[in-house]
Parts: C-alpha cells; sequence; structure tokens
C-alpha cells in the first residue's frame, strides 16, 4: 500500500498548481475567496443563506457549491438571494479540488466581484489537505458536535484562519462549553479568528458580517498599495 | 491525475483481502461486528456509552474506536465500563482500513466475545469504501445535522444494514423532519433498519438494545445451523 504516496504527492503537487494559478487570478481580480468546511450539518449553507440576505446590497457575492451528490444547497442559496451560484456535484468525491473550483470559475463572471465563497463538501478530514487558491480557509463548528472537534481534527483548525461556532441558540441542551472550544482551538492554532454566531436566531451574526467587511477592505487596500 | 485511479483500485482490492481474512475470522468465533459510522459528533461514543452501561451483565462486548487525533473517545468507553476498548489513532488517515483493524484485533481477547463495536472516524464520506470485514455498518445521523443527509451522502447510506437518528431530544429546535428522513435514507436504501434514540434523555435506545440482541441471536443460530 505504500504505492499511494508518491501518487498522492503528485496529485496534491497538480493541485497546488493550479491553485497557485487560480490564487494568481484572484489576487488581480482583488475578490477575497473563502473555503468553508465543516462537519455535514454544521451550518456552512445556513451562514451563506443569512450572509445574502443581509449583505446583498453592500457586497457583491458569489458561491461555487461543492456536495458528494444533489444540488440542493445550490438552489437554498439562489432562494436566499444568491444570484452567482454554481454547483460543483462531487459524484462520490470527499472534497473539492482545485481544477474543480477552475472548471467552475470558468462560469461565474468574477469581474467587480467583493466575496467568492467557496462551499466544499461536509468533511472534517479530507478539505484540510487541497488548496483552493482561497484567501483563507473558514472552519465552522456547531455546538451539537462537541468541543473535543479542534483537537480530534486538529489538521482543519490548524490550516483555516478563522473559526465560526454556530447554533449558539442550542447552547446548554448539551455538555458543549464555548470556553473550552474556544481555548482547544487556539491551542491548535492561535490566529484563529473566533466568532460565535446562531443562524436560527441571527445572534453573533453582525459580528460575521463585520468581519467579511474587513476582510474585503483589507484586500481592496492591498490592491490599491500594489498599484501605486 | 488519471494515475491516482488504478492506485487506489489496488489500495481498496488489497483492503478487501485483509478484511475477508478478518470476516473469516470473525464468523469463526461467532462475534457479531458492527461499524458505526457518521459525521463527527452524531453521537457514536455516546451511543456506545450507554450500550456499554446497558448491556454490559447480559452481552460481552468489545470496541476498537478510531480517531483521526486523540484517544479520548476510548477514554469515555472505559469510564463508561467499558473494559475491552482499543484505540486507533489514524494520524490524518480520514478513515479506518482493514489492516488497522487487523493490527488492534491482535491486542483483543475476542474468545467468547459476542459483539465487537468498531467506531470509525467521523466521515459520512471516505470510510463506505472501506470494508472492515464486519457483519454490518450502522450510520447514525443526529437531528441536528438536518434530514437531507442521506441524500448527499448516498454512498453510505447505501452500505449500511441500519440507521440510527440521534439527539431525538433536539427535535423541534430546527426544521429537522422524522418523516423526511426516513423516507431519504429508504428511498437510497429500502433493506435500512431505523431506529430514532436520543442519548441524552435514553428514549428510544431499548429498541437499539433489543435490534442488537437480535443480531447477537440471529449470529448465533447461524454458528448452529453450520455446526450440525
Amino acid at each position: 500500500m505504500s504505492t499511494i504516496i508518491p501518487v498522492a504527492e503528485k496529485v496534491l503537487t497538480e493541485n497546488d498548481r493550479l491553485a497557485g494559478l487560480l490564487r494568481d487570478e484572484f489576487a488581480h481580480l482583488g475578490v477575497v475567496v473563502l473555503n468553508l468546511v465543516s462537519s455535514p450539518g454544521s451550518g456552512k449553507t445556513a451562514l451563506l443563506e443569512r450572509t445574502f440576505q443581509a449583505l446583498d446590497m453592500r457586497l457583491s457575492m458569489a458561491v461555487i457549491v461543492g456536495d458528494v451528490e444533489t444540488e440542493n444547497d445550490a438552489r437554498r442559496l439562489e432562494k436566499a438571494g444568491g444570484r452567482l451560484v454554481r454547483p460543483i456535484v462531487t459524484g462520490g468525491a470527499c472534497h473539492l479540488d482545485a481544477r474543480m473550483v477552475t472548471r467552475a470559475r470558468t462560469e461565474l463572471p468574477l469581474d467587480g466581484l467583493d466575496l467568492l465563497f467557496i462551499e466544499n463538501v461536509g468533511n472534517l478530514v479530507c478539505p484540510s489537505s487541497y488548496d483552493l487558491g482561497e484567501d483563507m480557509k473558514v472552519v465552522l463548528v456547531s455546538t451539537t458536535e462537541g468541543d473535543d472537534k479542534p483537537m480530534k481534527y486538529p489538521g482543519m483548525f490548524r490550516r483555516s484562519g478563522a473559526m465560526v461556532i454556530n447554533k449558539t441558540d442550542l447552547l446548554g441542551t448539551s455538555d458543549f462549553d464555548m470556553e473550552c472550544v474556544r481555548q482547544n482551538a487556539l491551542t491548535i492554532n492561535g490566529n484563529l479568528d473566533i466568532m460565535a454566531v446562531s443562524c436560527r436566531t441571527c445572534d453573533g451574526l453582525d459580528e460575521w458580517f463585520a468581519w467579511l467587511e474587513r476582510q474585503v477592505a483589507a484586500k481592496r487596500d492591498r490592491g490599491q498599495a500594489l498599484c501605486t
């Protein structure tokens, strides 16, 4: 079984090459690209629904939505007001890769866009290994999953730039401890931006929206600095 | 990237060979082997804790517990009365394979055992491809994850023999629909045994315990039929 190692390396090297091309293009366009990763059912689609509903007038946004099967999430996002939604059905693959995003990207007009979300397949392991040319991975964890997830799936938390704790409306229904999950996450990655929200009650979402706007402003500033 | 296909096939063929050896051994021993699979945080460990607490005097049980990192779940199961608990830390791998189980199995005395649980890595995609020599995969889905999971991750539900819906105490806190998840699951796999439980309130667990005892009795009957 050792033969898989060089082949896996070759696949990842080719993925990194394509991701590098995507990153160059995204930088040229000045669009912030966020790769949303989590367990199945943590609320990635719900967070994007709320984001489209709230920020549609202020930011120009698009989303590439990956799923093993079905285009249900893409349809949910279109219903929530998403005008630029491109589904990817992986047909069994446990993660998105840069080749899939390259193909989906050609069907999305990115000129003038502020934010491109990539909603990855629900999986706390495999998507961590695949660079999609994003500015940052944002990992979601929901209060119903348990506060031990950063310690049990450290690769994902190590490679993310922000963590969104979702379903805070369900705090108290289990022994999930907010301080414990924060400490566990920061033990793995001391640079994580951490936000806590409920996509059901909207509690905490203003902080998430403000964080998104700061990412967009910071990329604009970097773009202007490069032009002068 | 096409080179990964024959290598992946080779890995799976080797896995199937080892799984076949495990299955022969488990059949010889007359032990029922259940491979528990789900998203992270669906409650596999909680279900096993309740099972050890309730059935310890009636059945002889052991568990092999897989995690990407940490032996936390193994420690939880030992605290819950599990006397034969063997952790596997995959160190990054997104699933258990037959080689890991073969190695772990040598450290567990299986003679006279009724039930061996294999708690897989929390991942609704990759573990579905790896036969571990089990009698059956049992897939857990929690009410907080959404009722669309069977449609979005069909491979896992197709390859499972039973589905346990956990966290029924949280019904009503989201738009999760019990009838919808049942119908979705049965659309994928009409032969699924379906049970609904709450590991928090213990609601429905008696049905799970009775189902386990029926699996043990059925395997004993098959073993006696072969001997006569």
